[in-house]
C-alpha cells in the first residue's frame, strides 16, 4: 500500500450549500466543485447572472433592415432581436401570448409581422398584437402584447436585459467604450461568417478560459500575432526568456501609439472588471508579425478595409464585457464573440466575424484565411474548457491557486461572486480585498 | 432603451408547489407552465391520471386469436394484453414474479405460453405460474402469478385500468357508446397500418392539440373534408366569411340524418367530457366534398366496406374518451388513436387504421389513399405541439386565454384538473362554474 | 371485466426512504426496486460501496514497464494507475492541482511526467508536482502533488480504494488467495485483448446475474465447458436430468485433484463472500469436454501455455471479490472481469484476456477463439441484464424469491446490505441469520 503525501478525498463531507459556497468564496483561487456542475447553480445563474445582467447577444449588421431579426435562444427562454418599422431595435420574448407556442423558429430572417404557426395570433415588430381571429366580443388585443425585454445598442453591438430593472451603468460604460468602437463603424459592417460551437463545459469555464493567455502555448496559430507577453500582471513578471519578443512588443505599440494618435483613435486600457454590474475592459492592443490582423503572417485578411481610415496596421481593439462577450477588432475585420449557458456542462460560444459592407467573398478576402486562426482557437479552447469541466467534475477536486498571470480569471470569478452576493442579499464570510491580483 | 409595454417576466415569483397549482387553476385559461414541463407534474400524472383512469390501449382486432398478444410500455410501466386460451382478453404486467425480468419484448405476437428469458419461468396466458425450474419442496407456485390488470373491452375497443379500483362509470359509457360503435364491427376487422410518432411536447398539449379546430388552418389535407364550421361554439359564433361552407354542412347534414335513420345508426351528441371520471364525447357528423371517407376527395378509401351497410356515404362516427383516446369511424376504415406519455416533454401518439378483414392491400385499397391525409396531419399536429412545449417552457410564458372555439380544450383541462383534485382530496380555491364553455 | 387472482399494483403506497430500505431488507428476496432503478441508491453506491471498498481496475500486465498507466473512470471521478520509475504500481486522482483539468485522457498508454494539456503544469509518476510555469515567488510545488489512491497488488491484480482508510481485512484475504493465484504469473502475462461492454442495468445485476447458473440455459456456447451442475447448493438438489454430467463432473474432478496435488497448485473452495469488507470465493473446478479452456472443445486456445507447468489441463481457478470482480483462470490464459457502475441504469464491464507473453497471435493462438465463448456469454448476459433493469423499473415489480440455486446472489446483496448498515450506521429490523444460503 503506498504511503500517501497528500490529503485524500474525504468522500463524507456534507456538501455545503450554494448560499454557503457564494458567501466563503476564497480570493485567488478556482471556484468549488458545485459552482461549476450542479444544476441548482446553473439555474442560479441564468436566474441572477444571465436574467439580470446587460448581455451580449448579436450586431446591428445582422438586422439591417426593418423586418429583419435574430432569435436568441438560452436555457429555455428565447428572445426575438428585431429591427422595426421605424428602425428601431427591439427585443421580446419569442412566446405566444395565446397558449404560448414558440412564434419565430428560424436563428434569423426577415417578416413583416410575427405570425403564431398555431392559430395565427399576429404581432407587430413592435410586439403589438395586431390580430387573433374568432374571439369573443370583449376580447381586448392590447392586453397581449408580447412581453418585451430590455435592448440597447452601443456603436453596432445589441446588449438585451431580461430583468425588470436593467443595470443601470450600461449608460457610463457606453460613454466610456462607445469612442473606441464608433470609428470601426460595426453597425455598418456585414455578416461574413458566424459559428456556433457547444463546448462541453460550464459557461464560467468557457470565460475563464477567455480571461487568460496562460494557457496559450495551446494556441499555435493564434500565437504568431498574439505577443505571448500578453497577460503577465506586470512588466517584471515577464520571463527573460520572452524578453525579445518583449522588445518587439514595445517597438510594435510606440509606433502604433502614433498612428492611433493621428486617426484620433482612442486607446488607453480601462479595465473595471469587477467594480461594477456591467463590468468591462477595453484597450487597443499591438499585434506581432504584420500587426494588421489575426492571420498566420499577421497581414490583413480583406482588402476592403473596415473603414475609411487608411492604415491597415491599427494592431487590435479588444473589449469584454462581463458576463458574456468579448470582442477584437482590427483594421480589416471585427470579431464577436457571445457565450450562452446549455446546461451546466454545455456552452454555446457564438462566433461573428464582420467585414466592410462591400467587402466581396473571394474578390476582397478568402473566408478560410478570415477565420481560420479563430476557428482553430476556439476550437483548442473547446477542448481545454471539456478537460476542466471533466476533472472538476471528480470529486477529488478541490480549487487551485490563480497565478498571478491569471488576474483576470480572478476578475471574473470575484464579479460573479459579488453579482450572486448583491441579488442575493448574501455576506461575505471573508474580506474580499484587493486579493484579486494577489 | 425601449419603454415596454408589456408587463416583464419576473423572474424571482417563488414557485408556487404543485398542490397549489392543482388548487388555483384559473378557467377559461391555459395551464401555467409546471404542469407541462415539470416531472413533478409528469410523475402525478401518471400516478393520477394514467394509473387510475381507463386508457384505450388496442383493439380486438390486434389480438383475434388465443395467444395473441399485444406490449404496451407507458413510463416505466409495461403491460401485456393477450386473448387466452378461453378467448377472453387479458391484461398483466409485464414483469416476472422471479427476479423481475421484463418478459414480452415484442410489441405484438403470438405465443403458447409466457417464458420468462431469464430463468425460464413459464406462465399461462391466463398469467398463473405453470413451471418454476429448481425450486425447494415448498415452493408454491400460485402465489406467483402475474399480476393482473383490469381490462375491459367495447365493441372492439380494448380498455385497461391499472388501478386496485377502476373507474366504475365505465358500464355507462359503454352502455352509451356501444349502440354507436357496434354497427362498425371492429372487432371483426383487421389492421391495415399502425403507427407510432413521437411528439416533442407533453401528452396535454397533444390532447389539447386534439381538442380544437381553431389551429385547422394548418391542416390543408384534412380541411378538403373536416367542414371548417366544426368546432364553433355557436351558429352565432361562426363568421360571414364560412357562410358557404356552413349551408354545405347543413345540406349534408340533413341528407345523412335520413341515411343514419334508414340503417338505425344512432347519431345524436352526447358530450359528458368533463362531468365523469371517464369523460367522453361521441357524435356522427357530416363531412365535406364526397362525404365518405379522410381522402383528398372525400370518397371511400377501401372499396370493401367496414360492414355490411351498402352505403359509402355514412359521414364519420367520432369519439373522444379522457384522458388517452380519440377516433374516427367512416363507411370504409376506422382510425384509432391513443397518447402515451413518455416524458414530460415526450408523448406517443399510436394511430391505428382498421379496413375490413377480407379487404386486400392494392386491390380494394391504396394504402398510401388510404392513410395519407391522417399521416399529413398527425406529423402537423405534432409541430405544433413541439412548439407550444417550447414556448411554455420559458419562464415568460404565462397563460393565455381559450377562445370561444377551444370550449372542448376547456374541457379536457376542467376534467383533468377535476381529477387531480378528486384523487388528491385538493379544494378548488375559486369556483369551477361552467366558465368552461364561456 | 377480468376478476383479477393476483394482487394488484398499489400505486399509492407512500416511497420508503433509503435508510428504511436498508433496514428492512427481506432476505431470500431480491431487493425492492429503488436499490436498482433510484439515482439516490446510485449516489449512495457511489458514496459507500465503490468509494469505501477495495476495487479491482487493472492487472500489473496492462503496466509492465515504468511510465506505462491505464485511467480508470466511474461516475465522474478517474483515476490514474500507473507504474512510477522505481517500479512501483502507483494510484493518483486524475485532477490537476491547479484549476481542475483532466490530465490523462487515452485509456492507457506509456509517458515520462504527466503534463497537464492546460498550463503545462508537470507532474512525476510519483504525483509529486514537478514544474509549474509563471508562479509567485512564494509558490510551494509541494503543497501541490497530485492526491493519492490506496492501490494494492495481489499476485498482479491491481486493487484500488478511495477511501482515507481502506477496509484492512486485504491483507488478509491477500494471504489466503496469493497461494492459488501466483502459479499462474499474472504479472508477466500480456493482454491479448480487453472489451468494454456497457450492460444497460444496474451495477448490482451485473453481479447477480454473474452470481448464479441458474440462467446458464441462455449460454450455449459457455454450456459447452461449464458443467451444467455448478452452483446447485448441494449434491441432493442436482436434478435427476443432470445425473450424467454429474458423474463427468466427479470423475474429471478425481483426475484433477492428482494434478493440482501433483504440482502444488491449492484448489479448495473458500468461500466468505458475506462475513467481511472483502468478501470473495476462490476455488479451483473441473471443466466439461477436454477440460482446458473456454473453448467450444475445452481444448486450450493458446499453445503457448500460461506457466511453466507442462499440463493443458487443470481446468479452472475461479475467483469472485465484492463488490465488483471475478476471474478464470485455465491452463492457457486468464479472463478477468471488473464492474463499474456508470448510472443507475448503465454498467461497464471490462473483460481482459491475458496470455503468456511471448505468445503470438496467429501463431500460439487464434484470437477470435481465445475470446469466443465469453465475448458470446457477455453479450447474452448483457441482453439478461437490461431485461431485469426493464421489469424492476416498472411500479408493478415487487421483489421474488432466490432459489436454491442462487446462493451467491443472496450472499452478494447480504455483503452489499451489510456493508451499507455498517458504514450509514443502520440496524437490521429482521435478524439476518443464515437465511443467505436458504
Amino acid at each position: 500500500m503506498t504511503a500517501p503525501f497528500a490529503a485524500r478525498v474525504d468522500a463524507q463531507s456534507p456538501e455545503p450549500g450554494s448560499q454557503a459556497l457564494i458567501a466563503d468564496r476564497v480570493v485567488g483561487q478556482s471556484l468549488p466543485a458545485p459552482f461549476y456542475v450542479s444544476q441548482e447553480f446553473f439555474d442560479l445563474d441564468l436566474d441572477e447572472i444571465f436574467s439580470k445582467s446587460w448581455l451580449f447577444v448579436a450586431t446591428e449588421a445582422e438586422i439591417p433592415e426593418p423586418g429583419d431579426f435574430v432569435t436568441i435562444n438560452f436555457g429555455t427562454r428565447s428572445v426575438i432581436v428585431a429591427r422595426d418599422d421605424q428602425g428601431r431595435v427591439r427585443a421580446h420574448h419569442n412566446v405566444c401570448r395565446h397558449r404560448g407556442a414558440r412564434l419565430l423558429t428560424e436563428p434569423n430572417g426577415s417578416t413583416g409581422t410575427i405570425v403564431c404557426t398555431y392559430h395565427s395570433w399576429t404581432y407587430g415588430m413592435d410586439g403589438r398584437l395586431q390580430y387573433a381571429d374568432a374571439q369573443a366580443p370583449g376580447f381586448d388585443k392590447s392586453c397581449f402584447s408580447l412581453r418585451s425585454v430590455h435592448v440597447r445598442t452601443i456603436a453596432g453591438l445589441v446588449f438585451i436585459c431580461l430583468a425588470e430593472e436593467a443595470p443601470s451603468d450600461i449608460d457610463e460604460v457606453a460613454a466610456v467604450v462607445e469612442p473606441y468602437l464608433a470609428p470601426h463603424r460595426l453597425a455598418e459592417a456585414k455578416v461574413a461568417k458566424q459559428t456556433d460551437l457547444v463546448e462541453d463545459g460550464n459557461w464560467k469555464l468557457t470565460m475563464e478560459n477567455n480571461r487568460e493567455c496562460y494557457h496559450c502555448g495551446g494556441h499555435p496559430e493564434l500565437l504568431n500575432v498574439f505577443f505571448p507577453t500578453w497577460g503577465y500582471s506586470s512588466t517584471d513578471a515577464i520571463p527573460d526568456r520572452l524578453a525579445p519578443a518583449f522588445d518587439r512588443y514595445r517597438r510594435a505599440t510606440a509606433e502604433l501609439v502614433d498612428i492611433w494618435d493621428g486617426h484620433g483613435l482612442p486607446y488607453p486600457r480601462v479595465e473595471e472588471l469587477d467594480t461594477r454590474a456591467t463590468g468591462f475592459h477595453i484597450e487597443r492592443d499591438a499585434m506581432d508579425l504584420a500587426g494588421e490582423s489575426f492571420t498566420l503572417d499577421g497581414t490583413a485578411a480583406c482588402t476592403r478595409l473596415l473603414t475609411d481610415i487608411p492604415e491597415a496596421r491599427l494592431g487590435r481593439l479588444s473589449m469584454h464585457l462581463q458576463p458574456n462577450m468579448w470582442l477584437h477588432i482590427t483594421s480589416d475585420h471585427a470579431l464577436l464573440f457571445s457565450v450562452i449557458p446549455i446546461a451546466p456542462d454545455k456552452t454555446l460560444v457564438r462566433t461573428t466575424w464582420l467585414v466592410h459592407r462591400d467587402a466581396v467573398e473571394g474578390v476582397d478576402y478568402d473566408l478560410d484565411r478570415l477565420t481560420g486562426v479563430w476557428e482553430a482557437t476556439n476550437q483548442q479552447d473547446a477542448d481545454l474548457v471539456a478537460l476542466a469541466q471533466q476533472g472538476i467534475s471528480s470529486p477529488a477536486y478541490v480549487p487551485g491557486p490563480y497565478g498571478p498571470s491569471e488576474f483576470q480569471v480572478e476578475a471574473f470569478v470575484n464579479w460573479y461572486i459579488t453579482m450572486l452576493r448583491q441579488r442575493l442579499g448574501i455576506s461575505a464570510v471573508r474580506a474580499a480585498s484587493d486579493a484579486a491580483t494577489a
